[in-house]
């Protein structure tokens, strides 16, 4: 990963901003940024440089394994560090900092206006690597289809495993030790395994629920390599599929498709997700639909943008290296739902799938 | 568990700080006041009453389970419940909340001052569970034992199961079948399974390195029952142990057992550090032993107190009901380390310890 090129792009907004020091400290940034996975830290970026902050567990590794400048973290050496570089103005990630956090930051730059006279204005920031992480780069998109296939492989392991009588617990374990042994460093969430009627449930969580001859089979899965994560949702009939069922999956399978001719860059996210709402609605199968059509997926297995027609992030527009999920679903209660779920990365004239 | 007499007694802090409102919205706090897991949702605490508000995908689990109130969540129906309970002011979680949230807060509240003509006052309040959550009653220690039990036994399974060339990591993969298969919903945190002079590490993570004849072997490791957590550290010698690491064990079994006799109810925090420091400094090893002797468990793996001699809960005295690790180490670069941690609940007259 190219971190020192994430770095420069960064300074590029702060240049913008007029921002002379941005602070960040929770573990994505990091990761990120340093490719370090650190409990604790602080990351110092300037316009024209970069400093990273840590305590004595972790001041080997991160001298060995990154070229930013990396110094002992302490009161001392941080409030030196802000006067030596005249800094006027920090930054701070308002969707991160507590307001527990944010008093503490306070008092510290009292501490330095008393010691210094030095005066220092503190500016909210909302996300502020959000438009850089939602673009990824070849490294990124390398190990989030590495990610992809491992979780394609653990799909077609319980495919070939399920048989009656397994409870949805026992799937679910069965994917977790089949992934962890191939590569995967975690999951990126608890998988989701409904058999039947359990299905008409979006987040139902694996029960003692066993496997009956001619349920329906909905798994949602995915797996953490090298800190990026998948996210996948496949139907299967165990047996001979109940009629509304079939006919729901097949509606849900054309608006998915629906969806995916718009993917390309220009459009809005939410074309993708009226283009899937249209098939729905057309068939009277709207309402059934109670979610949002996707999100971005990288660093965090929900991540911005959110792809849904009434929401925030509904006039972002699609560029090339988004990575986002396009996953429509019919849930009716007390019969059973269906979801298909893909990951795509988008490319200069269209989308590529991360799926089969 | 008794979830009612837990909301009766944050009513009772209210009272004492004249407090008309507390808002808690995140997953732990919601657990701890309804037993119920979300993603998402608010609970008002007032002096006389309690509250929850949750959106449509939990309100029916959420009336099913729980026998408190609950309603939909909505901006008009939290402003409505605000005004009619004639709110004068609001406590808030500042060790949670982020700045972001806090600002949207202040914003709701200007909504209703010009709506209502209603000024309502904002009160920061760090962890306001804190002093509630650290006293566990009869249910939560027989639910933590459990925890603890399955723990103990999935140390006993790798026991049995250590074999020259595995690896680190498919010991704690192994672990970890072993207790999910046993009726773990989680682990507590990722296992630590150390081999030779990894052990050094305090932290080091499971790598792909082998299991030699005559290694040290440190495991630390925990399960989650029912959302309550344990935490375990053994060494076991895989061979003939080497001189240094046979010592170091003993006297570090000699720490251990010097904290423990100093656990009962009267005694603070730090007492149980120092007498631990106080061996290991006439043995000449106290400089090794590079982190707190110990910390709470319970709903989360690391919460409050700390255990240390030097820090802010130094002073915390020790009363029935608390449950803590004990768990001294000493580490020696490039030979190795060990630690011997135990999980206790402080009873009337002594402690009572989870493992054997």
């Amino acid at each position: 990963m190219n971190y020192s090129k994430r770095i420069i792009n960064l300074q590029k907004c702060l240049m913008q901003k007029n921002m002379d020091l941005l602070i960040l400290d929770d573990p994505i940034s990091l990761i990120y940024l340093t490719g370090l996975k650190l409990s604790s830290g602080k990351i110092f970026i300037l316009k024209d440089k970069a400093k990273l902050f840590v305590d004595g567990r972790y001041i080997q590794a991160a001298k060995e394994k990154t070229d930013i400048d990396v110094e002992l973290i302490g009161e001392k050496v941080l409030m030196d560090f802000i006067v030596q570089n005249n800094i006027k103005n920090i930054g701070f990630d308002s969707s991160i900092t507590t307001y527990h956090s944010f008093e503490r930051l306070k008092s510290f730059l009292k501490k330095i206006k008393n010691a210094h006279d030095h005066s220092i204005e503190l500016i909210p920031v909302l996300s502020p690597l959000k438009e850089l992480r939602v673009i990824k780069d070849l490294d990124e998109i390398a190990v989030l289809k590495k990610a992809a296939s491992l979780t394609w492989k653990g799909f077609e392991h319980i495919c070939l495993h399920l048989k009656e009588g397994m409870s949805e617990k026992e799937v679910a374990l069965e994917f977790e030790m089949f992934v962890k042994k191939n590569g995967a460093d975690a999951l990126s969430f608890n998988s989701i395994v409904c058999f039947g009627k359990n299905s008409a449930m979006p987040h139902h969580m694996p029960s003692d629920t066993k496997l009956k001859l001619n349920d329906i089979v909905l798994m949602d899965l995915g797996v953490t390599v090298d800190n990026y994560n998948s996210d996948m949702t496949r139907v299967v009939f165990f047996g001979k599929p109940d009629p509304t069922l079939e006919k729901i999956y097949s509606i849900n399978k054309k608006a998915h498709a629906n969806a995916l001719s718009v993917c390309r860059p220009g459009h809005k996210l939410k074309d993708l997700d009226i283009a899937a709402r249209e098939v729905l609605r057309k068939e009277g199968y709207e309402k059934e639909f109670v979610h949002s059509l996707g999100h971005g997926v990288g660093l965090e297995i929900h991540e911005f943008p959110r792809v849904k027609f009434d929401t925030e992030d509904k006039d972002v527009i699609l560029k090339p290296g988004m990575v986002i999920t396009i996953e429509p679903g019919i849930y009716i209660p007390d019969l059973g739902g269906v979801r298909y779920e893909d990951m795509i990365v988008i490319t200069n004239d269209g989308y590529e799938n991360f799926y089969r």
